[in-house]
């Protein structure tokens, strides 16, 4: 079956992916982006986005709208698909979907972004949708009333409090270190909810309950002792993993398993292969500095592609 | 003269100097940003900025106004002024200003951009506001009808011939190189106007008029011969250098005269001294990549600070 051939395929439609997809339209690159959604990490934020320049404050959803709609207004082909393989052919690549269509590029840009990290203890997997959830945002309104636990106390916890506040009656937050690593403007805006208590030093070691979550235990790390919190909601809030299943032997990775990209062009060590965004070791994960990774990737796969023709 | 003390001092009100500020003030940083204006390169931009994630089409005036609203939500001062010189005073940074005002910082974030690049031919010094322009947003309207010259056949050269093209006659772009460096969108609706000539192969020789310009001088650099062009304006869009008169050995320049600084947190080689956006040595120059640019470097700050106490 004959493929199509691209100039560029992106792989991700999150700010970086988008980004890219707008620059290389723009320098008229046969273009094809491939994702699962639009919407991506950001758009299950759930406080307001008020750190992207340009917007005082929008909602992760809105935003990724937004810059949705004005990639779409560019000449560039979307494929609403996940990638299970990409590899080498000569100089060109070959890229497999889940649905097992193949498309070919001369260059490729990835920008899969990160799936939030599990805890790996035991009750996890077992109460996902019955208690465990990976969203506030998507989950948040059932737990109405509710005593919940956010499992991590960086940013993401914190706003994950914040968010939740408007409905739980009660919010611990575990974390593991021996102080919360969230901005102090979250963990202000946490304390003035009255609801928040947040437990440091705390190791958590499972999730109990019967149909759905009714206890979390976890380990004091200074005394020792496991300690219970009864609650009915755990969101797990410890960061995330790179999303590169896809991808194996053409790049490397560093020891957080982030793609190796070179940090002013997005150049992996496969020539015509670049990362941008949350999937890379650019190391702080924020929408603007994502975006701008995707427009030097982008401008990088031109020049690359000029000089290889 | 007892002088203001601050967590970090930004200057400059472009792209990065502004989403640095956002960051820093997000980070509860006592942060004071000098600039001269929040008008800016950006600002001068002649055509839509429809690069920019989140505005399918804006002009650099609206999205910079966007900008500076956004960052006066914030708790941070502002001072209209251009800085003169800075200087360290053992772990401290002391910054002063063309007005002789006096400001002492912990960190510095350097996010002064770049100015025109001059021609540096007879006639051009002479000729300035009579005929040569570094600006056609601002100067443009005032040549309905004639002929003019641009120099510079990169996007910048494009740009202004597309926005010059609403008012002038006749438009000819002056190309050093062999071909026009232009991305192929602003080539092709460069040509669409009817109104540009390009000529490649060109190298400016002389700037000629009584009292304001009527002629150019350029060599065809593959015959050696010395032609004439019959113009009323010059508009010079030959990049830009950058900002950094009132910083000399606390940091590194490279060839091309910008800031070496560390693309994943702006570090500079002076430790509390960051660099972000266009007055650095991040090659390709974009409103998103300098935003991001600026985020890094206000980050990589509040870090520093957190660890220098």
């Amino acid at each position: 079956m004959a493929s199509e051939f691209y100039d560029l395929v992106i792989v991700g439609g999150g700010p970086a992916g988008i980004t890219a997809g707008i620059y290389a339209a723009r320098q008229r690159l046969k273009t094809l982006l491939i994702t699962k959604t639009f919407a991506g990490q950001i758009a299950r934020k759930a406080v307001a986005i008020e750190n992207y320049p340009g917007f005082e404050s929008t909602s992760g959803l809105d935003l990724m709208q937004k810059f949705e709609t004005q990639l779409k207004k560019h000449k560039i082909d979307i494929e609403m698909n996940s990638v299970k393989e990409i590899r080498k052919n000569g100089k060109e690549f070959i890229i497999l979907t889940a649905t097992r269509k193949e498309f070919q590029a001369r260059s490729i840009i990835i920008a899969s972004g990160a799936d939030p990290r599990p805890l790996e203890v035991p009750g996890e997997k077992e109460f996902i949708g019955k208690g465990v959830s990976y969203c506030v945002a998507c989950d948040g309104p059932l737990y109405v009333g509710k005593k919940v636990v956010i499992i991590g106390g960086g940013n993401a916890g914190f706003e994950a409090a914040i968010s939740l506040s408007h409905y739980v009656e009660k919010i611990y937050i575990l974390e593991h270190g021996s102080e919360a690593k969230a901005d102090k403007e979250n963990q202000e805006k946490a304390g003035k909810t009255g609801k928040v208590e947040v437990i440091t030093s705390a190791a958590i070691e499972k999730i109990e309950g019967e149909n759905f979550v009714s206890k979390v235990l976890y380990q004091d790390l200074k005394s020792k002792e496991t300690k219970a919190l009864n609650v009915e909601g755990v969101f797990v809030e410890i960061g995330s993993q790179p999303a590169t299943s896809f991808v194996k032997d053409l790049v490397d990775f560093n020891e957080k398993d982030e793609i190796v990209a070179d940090p002013y062009t997005g150049k992996t060590k496969t020539p015509g292969l670049f990362a941008a965004g949350d999937v890379d070791n650019v190391p702080y994960k924020q929408v603007v500095i994502a975006a701008g990774e995707g427009a030097k990737a982008a401008i990088a796969a031109s020049i690359y592609l000029q000089n290889s023709n």
